[in-house]
């Protein structure tokens, strides 16, 4: 087997090298923490699910799903999300725990990328799902644990768009007049393609005035003034209603001093389709796709026959650590090189500089071919070789 | 979507819930911080790997693999062990690094279970791989690590067997003249048949010191008197030699006081066929397959066009926790049930006790339906409700 091919991995697919990883650990640690102090209980669910149960119910397009047979010819997915196989473990192994539930989760997702070079394929996600409550104080806390999370991390310029599916869908079907002329619109601002929208907005047979609503529609980003400005579309009682609630969220967030990243933004549509509510975003500054999003879903448990309100948000790491920029707090690394009749001082060493917290390798000097390259590798070196007392410190 | 199937999972795969969970990050954690202290790094490689590449290199049966087909039809594997990832990862992303490489990682591997209601089909490993260096020096460290890992985690009570593949293989190989009776008889061993073992030496044609060497061998369990043992079953010169170093690398385990727990097994034969030399696993009272293993591979680099012998091994996370048995140290949970009014005295009082490290719920008691039955998951609650000021702790 000796053709290049050995080295090879599938499209998507990344190895993690140590000085990635280290920084990827720290990051996801804090992370952790801070969910874990807010009462989110991590669990773990398996790669491979059904296609029949979790691969249906998620939100990922059918041609971005890893598939595969199992003995029984059953199709199986790698998961895709996480929201959906935690909604099956609620129905499920946690059926008799009472709602509300807070549970994280820290996990690969597979998304199959139709192009090579591409996106990944293969992308870990830390999120939490809160459960069986539809109050504001949910998408509140929601809110607020991603902005507490994101600045606990160190990443201090960012924004948070918020948005509200229901409230956009109502608006574009209240004007078109059907579920498929709003589905076209829709799609654009799914795509962020604004010129696209504009222009298929233009060619429509509308009235002036409605042709401005929707056009207007894509000026919709802002401070708290947008929801205002949003009234001024003059949408049906349940947009005003909506409107009213995210005034009250707005608040809320002040009061967990969780509003001064948030921005409005009534172009924001997500493509995980099971959104219901409000959705939303982080936005790092220089990082051009999100650093975490979420939103409200309160269909997707009754999928499951455990009927709930819910709402959620997921991490996407790779981002993330990418905001995070070359912070060089790469733990020092140490070496004992040593021949073996000094082995045992070389032990004592070692273990009191473990016991300091060191990352500390002891090196036989006969298993190295090349010293002065194997050498780089370290910020301190402790010689203790041959006969003669004493240390050398590189 | 109304069938019971809803939740189903498929056959092998588990769900792991936030008790479990909490133990086995704690474990991880402490098994974590210890390898990095020796020195050694983490990566991480992808779920899916080459058929071709990853696949046929480990040393998983291939009706163990989960497969399935990429885009342009080539066959892809979820990798069913991290030695051979690791091993591609050391030739081509790390090729310019030198040897020796202490490199770790921490992931599910996937091995598919011919029966329903078995063995789990996902599981996930811990493990350490030291690549580059042929020296008893590594042998020791290896062993020493993976026993300093299992006390340092609270498991007082296990043992670790260490056997030499090719000392075993050799030794047949002379009684039996080939290649094919000596496999015979190490698949016995490596589904620990000793009845069948015997019953089929008792078959052969061969004479009775021959067929008393191969009964012998079963006995060449227990301390370091086995080694002894082993050189009156008159191995050749290379068998000698083995012992012979067998016998440095217990006194070399002495100096790193991790020999009281070994113990020598001759009849110890991994189905992982990687491996060359020695071969060891870790077992705990009371739990029926080892809770860790590893072994010598000095011919798998060169598949990858990397030569070097190496050594590693796997902690297995599942039986390494359950070993740990029920430790009552979960976190105490508690939970601030507040109504709108009261809602910044709840901030306030949620932000100091998380900042004390405490996990903290924020329930706004308008999004409970049961409120004695969501009370019950807590070991704390205070409630500040309705206008009456002061605090109740339940």
């Amino acid at each position: 087997m000796s053709k290049p091919f050995v080295f090879e991995k599938p499209a998507g697919m990344r190895d993690t090298l140590p000085a990635f990883y280290q920084k990827n650990e720290e990051i996801k640690n804090t992370i952790k923490k801070e969910m874990e102090s807010w009462g989110y209980q991590f669990i773990q669910t398996p790669t491979l699910e059904y296609h029949d149960t979790v691969g249906e119910a998620s939100a990922i397009l059918d041609q971005q799903l890893f598939k595969l047979l199992d003995m029984e010819g059953k199709t199986l997915v790698l998961r895709p999300d996480m929201t959906a196989p935690i909604a099956r473990v609620v129905s499920s192994s946690m059926k008799n725990v009472a709602y509300p539930l807070r549970l994280a989760y820290n996990s690969p997702v597979f998304r199959a990328q139709q192009r090579e070079g591409g996106r990944p394929a293969e992308f870990e996600q830390v999120g939490i799902e809160l459960i069986g409550e539809g109050t504001a104080s949910a998408e509140a806390e929601a809110l607020a644990l991603m902005t507490e999370v994101i600045k606990k991390s160190g990443i201090h310029s960012f924004t948070v768009a918020v948005g509200h599916i229901g409230f956009v869908q109502e608006l574009l079907r209240d004007i078109l007049g059907n579920e498929a002329r709003a589905g076209e619109l829709l799609r654009y601002l799914n795509e962020k393609n604004y010129v696209g929208y504009t222009s298929h907005v233009k060619q429509l047979p509308l009235s002036s005035i409605d042709t401005q609503r929707l056009l207007k529609l894509l000026d919709l980003r802002g401070g708290i003034e947008v929801l205002d400005e949003a009234s001024s579309l003059n949408p049906k009682e349940k947009g005003k209603q909506t409107l009213k609630e995210l005034k009250s969220l707005y608040k809320l967030l002040q009061e967990y001093d969780a509003a001064k990243n948030i921005v409005f933004d009534f172009t924001l549509f997500s493509h995980m389709s099971y959104y219901t509510g409000i959705v939303f975003e982080g936005y790092a500054a220089g990082i051009g796709a999100p650093i975490a999003s979420g939103g409200r879903y309160d269909e997707l448990l009754s999928r499951f026959e455990r009927k709930a309100p819910a709402i959620g948000f997921a991490i996407r790491m790779d981002y993330f650590v990418e905001a995070l920029g070359n912070k060089n707090n790469q733990m020092k690394r140490q070496c004992i090189l040593y021949t073996g009749e000094r082995r045992k001082e070389a032990l004592q060493l070692a273990r009191s500089k473990r016991e300091e917290g060191g990352h500390v390798v002891m090196q036989d000097l006969s298993g190295v071919e090349n010293v002065d390259e194997f050498s780089k590798r370290f910020d301190e070196i402790h010689y203790l070789i041959g006969s003669q007392q004493g240390e050398d410190i590189l």
